[in-house]
C-alpha cells in the first residue's frame, strides 16, 4: 500500500472521517510545509503517552488527580455523573457547573457488553460513601435510551447511601425551532413546563 | 498547553475540521486501544517523509515516475490537466479516463497571487512539444471562476503547438435535481444540451 492509501486508510477508520475527507485531509497535509504534519503525528503521539484517566474521576487528564478534580475551589459535595470525557467537556464549556464529576466510562447497554461492572459505578458509589460530605449527585447521561436506563439504575443503586440524586432537565433546545423540534422532545417539553412567574 | 487541548488545537487546523469534531477525534483515539493512534501518528510521518511530486506529471506519488507515468498501458497521447492531485484522483476513481495527467498545482488567482508562473504550465508546454506525441489536451480544471480562467488561458498558451485542446463538459450531475440546482448549472446545461439521437 502507498504511503497516500496508507494515511487514507487510516484516517477514514476516524468517526464520521469518510474516504472523501479522508483524502482532502491526506492532500492537505501534503501541499502544507512538512512541519504541519510533524506537529499533528507529534500531538497524537503525546495525548497517547501523556493522557490517562484521572484515578478520582475517570477524566481524561494528564495530570492525576486532574486539573477540576485537584482544584480546591470546585465544589466537592455536588458530583456530576456522565457517561464519556467529552460530555465533561461540553458541560464545562457551558461554564455554569462548578462542582465536581465523575466520569463512567460508557452507558448501560446489554447489548453491547456493557453491563454496570464495566462502568465506575463502584468507584461512584466509594466517593458518595467515603464520608467526604457528597450531598447531591447530578445524573447527566444522555437523553437517550441508553442514557435513561443508566440514570435509573444509578438513582437505584444510590438509594442506599441517602444522597440527593438528580437529574438533568430534557426540553427544548435554547435557540431550537418547535418546528424542527422531534415529538418526544416537545412531549418532555411539556411535561416539564414550569409556571412562569418561576425565576428562570 | 495539556496534550489534549494540543492535540484538538492541531486536528481544528486541518481543513473542515471545527473545534467540536477535533475535540471528538482526541477522544476517540484516547478510547482505542494506543496502536490506533501509534498507526495514525506513522502514517502523517510516512506520507510527509515518502510522498514527493511525480517529475513528469506532478502527481503526489511515492515513485517517481508515479504508477500512471510508468504505466505503458496509459495513453500517452492525451493529456489530462487538473488543479490539484485531489482531482486526478477523483477522475481516476471514475475509471473511465486512460489517458495520463498534468498536475498544475493550483488555478490562475492574480488575487492570491498565483500567476501562470506559480503553475506547471512551461512543463506542460514541454511535454506537449518535446515530440513524445501529445494529440489532445483535456482541460479539467474544476468549472469555477478561476478555473474557467486558467482554462482559458491554457488554450491560449497551448495554441502555438496546433495540439487539439478540449475542456470537460459542465451540466447537470448526474443523480442531480434541478430543482435544487443552480441556475448558472442549468443555464450551461441548456446551452450544452445535444440531440438525443447521438450517442450517450
Amino acid at each position: 500500500m502507498s504511503a497516500i492509501e496508507d494515511l487514507v486508510a487510516e484516517l477514514a477508520k476516524l468517526p464520521g472521517i469518510g474516504r472523501k475527507t479522508a483524502q482532502r485531509l491526506t492532500f492537505h497535509l501534503l501541499k502544507e510545509p512538512p512541519e504541519v504534519a510533524g506537529r499533528l503525528a507529534e500531538a497524537i503521539r503525546r495525548v497517547r503517552e501523556q493522557v490517562h484517566a484521572c484515578g478520582t474521576c475517570g477524566n481524561l487528564s494528564d495530570t492525576d488527580p486532574c486539573a477540576i478534580c485537584a482544584d480546591p475551589r470546585r465544589d466537592a459535595s455536588v458530583l456530576c455523573v456522565v457517561e464519556e470525557p467529552g460530555d465533561l467537556t461540553a458541560i464545562e464549556r457551558a461554564g455554569q457547573f462548578r462542582g465536581r464529576y465523575h466520569v463512567l466510562g460508557g452507558r448501560l447497554s446489554p447489548l453491547d457488553g456493557m453491563g454496570p461492572e464495566a462502568l465506575q459505578i463502584d468507584r461512584l458509589l466509594a466517593r458518595v460513601s467515603n464520608g467526604a460530605g457528597v450531598r447531591e449527585v447530578i445524573v447527566a447521561t444522555n437523553p437517550s435510551m441508553e442514557g435513561e436506563v443508566t440514570a435509573t439504575y444509578l438513582q437505584q443503586v444510590l438509594r442506599v447511601t441517602g444522597v440527593k440524586v438528580t437529574r438533568i432537565a430534557r426540553g427544548l433546545p435554547v435557540g431550537g425551532d418547535l418546528e424542527y423540534a422531534d415529538g418526544v422532545t416537545i412531549a418532555q417539553a411539556l411535561q416539564a413546563r414550569r409556571e412562569m412567574s418561576e425565576t428562570d
